[in-house]
């Protein structure tokens, strides 16, 4: 168990650290029934996904030493290009831990980032444990997706531009959600604002957790999803008490609700949207939720098989 | 024959007309071949096109009476939605002229913006015939989509916001061509950069013309292509005499590449990038220029048929 916890000035702080490594994402307006509402396209980050700021911020503040060491994340994909893609740069070695079905596309982004991969078996073997033998081993560093204060604080950067663009805070954010990193961060980054985190029908354990004031797990059996970022079976104490201090509530999408949403933004806002990445734009498209004027929807990945979107559009 | 030509503080007027009704575009980050280039993502403007930056720059400058009466345009579809939204945001009624053959999602966009449409036959009807008929039955003015010095100013904000973003002009900016309307404005705004613009194979009359030193037109017959916003048959003095004298130089891409850029805007940069304003990125990527250190290549519309984008992407 980590001592500190995240905070807003660790936030703050954080967003300067990695100003130069990631890419201030636009606001894209959208008019929906009558309002004005943002997109804050994280798909368009470095890497595809808001995943770059947090193993960016995690590895900065790494130590020669540790540099040299290398680095350990496991992750379907999009943590993983983050990690891979920060340990390039700083010119640090990166294994990471992948379930075999991954997506081809982000296993291919992690190798082009100069990555090493191992895969595992979603359904017979711990990410976890693999993670952790492989830094016991080599005294890697391991970098957690979600639970973990800095990445935390990285993830919550996406706040802080928000709130730098729009010149103050939005009344609403909704937020895709897996671990809650992301939704954690911009919870403690916009504390005035209505936080509203969004996950897959089947997979809404921080919705359970928030409502039932206590980390409650995945019911099992999950249902199959098509939103492979967001299979997260258990949410971390440090991102559900940022939630839940900043009084969140969380909803759910189906699976048709996130293909139209993904849909909507290929045709509206040019975006490529991946399914994790479309559900918050889902809740709203699907009338789940209710955004006042002004409020800030992300779109916090887009790294999706061209096969599967193709399909996607067809059925459209 | 318009006695005023667009000028370079035309352009920085137009810029600051319209700055609240256009989206800063981003400029993305590519890493290409060892280089940082940008990607102008212009395909992120309202109405998917940076069209809605030369038709608000036009309908703002319209007094009362002028408004009253309404616009016309003829279009194959962005330039159409660009003066379609310019339009309704400023109560005036727009009639747009568009080939039956245009893409469907390009007339449901210019639907959806309130305009009336009046196709017609590509083949055998004058686009401009029609334009200049409707605009005389009704007072109505004629909003041309590049012969005009409003709407080529109102486009080369683009180059207003690439010289912001960078803090500097960059050594090169590569543009899709059609009329040349962007193309023009840009090199108005960036007179210290190389400005290259690029056309598909066979629809290459600005290349021509600039290499020809006068204005020849697409030689006939011209073959088919997949870019419908860059069949401009033949360029105007204005947007030639902006480009000639900027020293431009023009280039000419094939189907194929052009198909390869849209599945590397997908896949890397999860852009929705449609045919013509994916050229400027196909000559990069296919080795046809080499672009120094911090140049741009602008992506100008991002407007593409679902069933067209996932066949090229199932090709790919």
């Amino acid at each position: 168990m980590q001592e500190r916890r995240p905070t807003a000035s660790g936030v703050r702080a954080a967003a300067e650290r990695i100003a130069d490594a990631v890419t201030k994402t636009p606001l894209l307006p959208l008019d929906w029934k009558g309002r004005r509402l943002w997109v804050k396209a994280e798909c368009l980050q470095q890497g595809g996904a808001f995943k770059l700021r947090g193993a960016s911020n995690r590895l900065l503040q790494l130590d020669a030493a540790g540099r040299a060491r290398g680095v350990v994340a496991f992750s379907s994909g999009n943590h993983a290009q983050g990690v891979a893609l920060a340990a390039q740069r700083l010119g640090i070695a990166a294994t990471i831990v992948m379930p075999a079905d991954a997506p081809a596309v982000k296993v291919a982004g992690t190798r082009a980032a100069g990555a090493e991969i191992v895969f595992f078996d979603r359904a017979s073997e711990s990410r976890e444990a693999i993670g952790a033998r492989l830094a016991a081993e080599s005294g890697a560093t391991l970098v957690p997706s979600f639970d973990d204060v800095d990445v935390i604080e990285g993830q919550g950067s996406v706040g802080v531009e928000i709130r730098d663009q729009l010149g103050a805070p939005p009344p609403m954010v909704l937020v895709p959600c897996g671990g809650g990193g992301l939704s954690a961060g911009i919870a403690l980054a916009l504390p005035e604002s209505e936080i509203v985190i969004v996950e897959p029908e089947g997979w809404d354990d921080m919705a359970r957790s928030l409502a039932a004031g206590e980390i409650v797990p995945v019911a099992e059996p999950a249902p199959p999803t098509s939103c492979d970022a967001l299979q997260t079976k258990l949410v971390s104490p440090l991102t559900f008490a940022a939630l839940s201090e900043a009084g969140a509530r969380g909803l759910a999408v189906s699976e048709e609700e996130v293909a139209e949403a993904m849909r909507f933004a290929f045709r509206a806002l040019r975006l490529v949207a991946e399914p994790g990445g479309a559900v918050a734009l889902a809740a709203v498209l699907a009338g789940k939720v209710d955004p006042p004027e002004g409020s800030v929807i992300v779109v916090s990945g887009g790294n999706v098989d061209p096969g599967l979107y193709a399909e996607l559009l067809s059925a459209g």
